[in-house]
């Protein structure tokens, strides 16, 4: 037994949660929801030998064995035992408890207590800072690069936060909402482009000459797909972490410049303990893009707003 | 004034020629073709400081000033001052002789005489050796790693010198011509799938258990660009430098697999000062890729050759 019964004390809704939420028939059986969350160890089975109870600890979106050849290779997210929250009966983070496989591999041991001020912050390494992470890293983003983030959900604004924490020079957002652009301010962002498509290509251009050196993709439909290739620079980069809700890319936009393409799914378990530390001494404030706090009762309640875009990222507190 | 009249002394058909062969329509007129040369300098332009009179140069297969921002980065396929052969009133290596522009950015004087033994390999540093290097460089070939070749034409060939050269453990060539195959063996290939599409996925499957981590795509057919994006391993790096022939590319199987790709036009002019002592001190041998050498008269038949794939690579010695 590797699994660890662990008792949800924060969670949050992701982005991705709405695909379901707006897409899946009903079903009155309904479906475990949820894979970012952080709790309180209650149980271990008999083979886990690094978490204990008592213990509070913080999930990755997806769980891993950590032995693995991908997961020794930091590729967590293709480990060939791993798997997703809320599918093939394991639990989803939005609920009391989650019944946790291969804790060992998955699970980090916080040096906090959850009732921490820091606890904001340290759930947004379970996924969004970590997938903003591996997109500045897959961009290739690096001391004085122009960055150039397209989409200022939760996602792209942590690509600004690790853009900044990787040292670029100039941090540009392509965004329209208002109180995400003056929070992609706050996290670093130098330039606001508000246009989209054909206009946000301009505009960029003006900006940089030639293109951004980096490019975070951190929305994943087609036309932002088309803006971030537009938008790099020759032999540019471009990290793309938005699902993608398309099934082609053209060709011929990053062959003739020579850009690279890289990104996927975020081995965020990777990237917990390189970014916890700046997290824990507050060099970094990911958690600043929850702007909704609510109790179990009120995640239906949380689906609605994040769908309207009432809100940018709806915490629970159960 | 910053031109080079260069007497040409050896030149190349490149697989890309082909293209025109086979799809211009009829023009009394013709298009000044070639762009894999070798020659003598006749007369350098007043403002030509690097360049003599006498000197034998190899110019790579497109010019560049050698001074811009991508020229100072080692992108001079991306040249702001830059060009191809044979468009815009610049002449084409499949002749007497190249008026080339740039000649201080472009051309690298050769330390050997016009007729060494060594020739058919210095030519192929003008293109081919250097796009296959670009190939392994973007799939980040190194010491140790697996590589996939995806195509055994002369590029495809030179990719399999390349990943050799920089440490390849494993070298898989994709390829059905038993004389290139057996060329493929000599350079460095350790094993090959003669199969296409599905049944090659499955074998470098089997071969490879994970996929490959580096894959070099030199087809640019869409069937290849597939065949490339499905043999890489999660996390793995697709460089790819066949000219694309298809308008898009699947983007989920790369995304999910977190594979990375790049690649395109090949900064060749940046690559000659590296693998030149390779080619001078005989480490490699992509001149071996030439399997007939023809006069100035005997180029359309050259053509036709490579066209009905009786000939590999035809070099002309004028």
């Amino acid at each position: 037994m590797l699994d660890a019964l662990v008792r949800v004390t924060r969670a949050a809704i992701c982005g991705s949660d709405l695909w379901p939420y707006k897409s899946m028939p009903h079903d009155d059986a309904g479906r475990r929801m949820g894979h970012e969350f952080i709790g309180v160890v209650d149980a271990v089975g008999s083979n886990v030998a690094t978490i204990k109870v008592g213990d509070l600890v913080l999930s990755p979106f997806l769980w891993s064995d950590g032995s693995c050849v991908f997961c020794r290779e930091g590729l967590q997210s293709e480990c060939l035992h791993g798997g997703r929250y809320g599918f093939a009966d394991v639990d989803g983070g939005q609920g009391e408890a989650v019944r946790v496989p291969q804790a060992d591999g998955t699970l980090v041991v916080l040096p906090v207590r959850a009732d921490d001020a820091l606890m904001p912050s340290l759930l947004a390494l379970t996924d969004v800072m970590g997938t903003g992470h591996h997109a500045a890293l897959a961009a290739h983003v690096g001391p004085g690069k122009t960055v150039a983030v397209v989409g200022d959900g939760a996602v792209g604004l942590c690509g600004v936060i690790a853009s900044k924490r990787l040292g670029a020079e100039r941090i540009i957002l392509l965004g329209n909402n208002p109180e995400r652009i003056a929070l992609g301010h706050e996290f670093g962002a130098t330039d606001v482009v508000r246009e989209r498509g054909e206009e946000a290509v301009e505009l960029v251009r003006e900006l940089t000459q030639y293109g951004a050196q980096s490019v975070l993709e951190c929305v994943g439909l087609e036309q932002a797909v088309e803006t971030a290739l537009a938008i790099a620079r020759p032999g540019g980069a471009i990290g793309r972490v938005g699902v993608p809700e398309h099934d082609s890319t053209p060709t011929g936009v990053a062959f003739w410049k020579n850009a690279t393409m890289a990104g996927g799914p975020a081995p965020v378990r990777a990237y917990i303990e390189e970014l916890l530390p700046d997290v824990l001494e507050g060099r970094i404030e990911p958690g600043r893009v929850f702007d909704r706090t609510g109790s179990i009762e009120d995640v239906p309640d949380g689906y609605r707003a994040m769908n309207d875009r009432d809100v940018l990222k709806f915490q629970i507190k159960p």
